[in-house]
């Protein structure tokens, strides 16, 4: 059986991929795969995505090298979403922060809760030292 | 400001929305909102979703009792993934697993490695008592 057999990817071919801290079970980002970057990913061991926006596969971490290695890979009852269990390198948001996720509901506003990991202007065009 | 002022729902109305235990960080499951059911979930204190497939707005454990009480809402950078740190009662999944990712990848197939919390046929049609 191959890894993409039961998971039905939408109309778009795609599914939702969650990527989540293995050590403390923080959610670092979401974002969808195709069928090609769930079998590299998982070919690979470093997690794969297919970007909306590009129109393209990508290697998370490709240019930034904050790349996420796979520790677990599970599907949902419904086969339309994958949850990664992962060790990030670096930060997984592109703005600089650990996850994606640090904006947090005040009752009145979206309020920034979380500090940087490293400078937004550092992800890309170099690698972390 | 009204909390999906920041939010950016796809050309279908919905986000990602991602249901994390609030304790033990599980990930429960993953559904989409749109607006109004986030609005409605942030009015009540119970998780609302959008369902792509009834076409209509629901309020998780309506009909089984396994409601989601929230404890925190994350917008993450894009504005396009919701995640949800919450209370559950009883189990997420309809398949009577207290997570729908009870399916894990072993490296040739799919396995079952979760135990069911309730009998399926037990989470629909009446409430837990």
């Amino acid at each position: 059986m191959s890894i993409a057999d039961r998971v039905k990817f939408d109309d778009r071919g795609l599914a939702v991929a969650i990527a989540q801290d293995a050590v403390n079970r923080e959610i670092l980002m979401v974002a969808f795969m195709n069928k090609d970057a769930l079998e590299r990913t998982l070919q690979t061991g470093t997690v794969h995505y297919y970007s909306r926006s590009r129109n393209k596969l990508w290697m998370k971490g490709e240019e930034s090298g904050h790349v996420q290695r796979v520790r677990e890979i599970r599907l949902d009852c419904d086969g339309d979403a994958i949850l990664i269990s992962i060790d990030q390198a670096g930060v997984a948001c592109h703005e600089g922060y650990r996850s994606c996720f640090f904006r947090r509901w005040d009752g009145t506003d979206w309020i920034v809760d979380r500090d940087r990991g490293v400078d937004p202007a550092s992800v890309y065009g170099r690698k972390p030292s």
